[in-house]
């Protein structure tokens, strides 16, 4: 085994170019995923560090019909919940704005943290026990940049009750839900966040969010 | 703006590599980042999705040697404590283990959440309040990934008492601790999870981790 690997710059260039190329996809084609697509993405997703090697994430495809509309019905009911959170232009804006890609999405799935995971022997979490659902974190950025560096979007539905998709799912129940996703190919690309588009929020100096101590 | 961007064979696999050469770093040769590192790798970082676009996320770098001999010292403890929680073979393995790199590593950084962050409206958050943790999270992972190109490596510290950590780095109470990191030159390369070289544990096969529904 070479254990040694560089990367170019020109690799790098590339890497900053997917970095800002990844979107956060509300508007799907309706085209399928080629076959071995998300066997492919689940593996790379497996790349992902875990606290002690634990690799916690458990990702549940949903293919049935009802579980769909039981998870849109949720999204819909959260969604109006939180419109309802905003008045005046916030909440015009709030209305036009497209969160969820339910209905086009080829492919959907949620993400779990097993929370009674043997494997890592509890290393390293001790202290911080909320290490393990940032390892699950860490594996859908892993599939989510893997699926843009194939021309696939990803979409992370949050405005959702988990116990209430949880439920809908029938999965053990040291399962922890941490997302639901949409995954398709995107209806358009985009360099720039659609929120910052829609004039929802724009994004921030990076020099801002540095401290020296 | 061109509103096309695609990645081809190449780039993929090369992707492939950086995630399979990426590894949580525990030795370290002592040689400074070249000038700019820690500025342009937030940049890289803050190209990560955040929930509603609130970019939470908090870089604070420690260069006091008062507040790194606090850490290594909360280190040391926690530390202690978590091997005393194992026995026998695994107990001598724990002790085996390289668990931080505070030592040898030139740059160490606490990264936080700022959980009172108006960036974003509080969209996408209203029924998951933990998205905003987990945003910070990806901006690690984005982190990690740039830096590993560069030919650095990071290593996340969790075996730590987040209050002692928190109250050394003196940052707004609003802040919430999301891990200690080291970076700097690796002291060796490897493809393979240092755990697993330890004989600590073993990946799994990523088939096992998905489920139909």
């Amino acid at each position: 085994m070479p254990q040694r690997k560089i990367f170019d710059s020109g690799f790098r260039d590339e890497l900053t170019q997917l970095l800002t190329w990844r979107r956060d996809v509300r508007q799907f084609r309706t085209d399928p995923l080629p076959p071995g697509t998300t066997e492919r993405l689940v593996q790379a997703a497996s790349l992902a560090p875990s606290v002690g090697l634990s690799q916690p994430w458990r990702f549940v495809f949903v293919e049935d019909a009802r579980r769909r509309t039981t998870v849109r019905n949720v999204f819909e009911t959260c969604n109006a919940a939180a419109l309802a959170g905003y008045s005046g232009e916030k909440a015009e804006r709030y209305a036009r704005l497209k969160l969820a890609g339910l209905d086009a999405a080829p492919c959907q799935f949620a993400v779990f943290c097993d929370r009674s995971v043997l494997q890592g022997h509890g290393l390293g979490r001790s202290t911080m026990p909320e290490t393990l659902d940032y390892s699950v974190v860490l594996a859908v950025h892993t599939l989510w940049l893997a699926a843009r560096a194939e021309g696939l979007g990803l979409g992370w539905l949050s405005i959702l009750d988990p116990a209430t998709v949880v439920a809908a799912l029938d999965v053990p129940k040291t399962w922890h839900f941490i997302g639901y996703f949409c995954l398709g190919y995107p209806a358009a690309e985009d360099d720039t966040p659609a929120l910052e588009r829609a004039g929802w929020e724009q994004r921030c100096d990076p020099a801002r969010v540095i401290v020296r101590r």
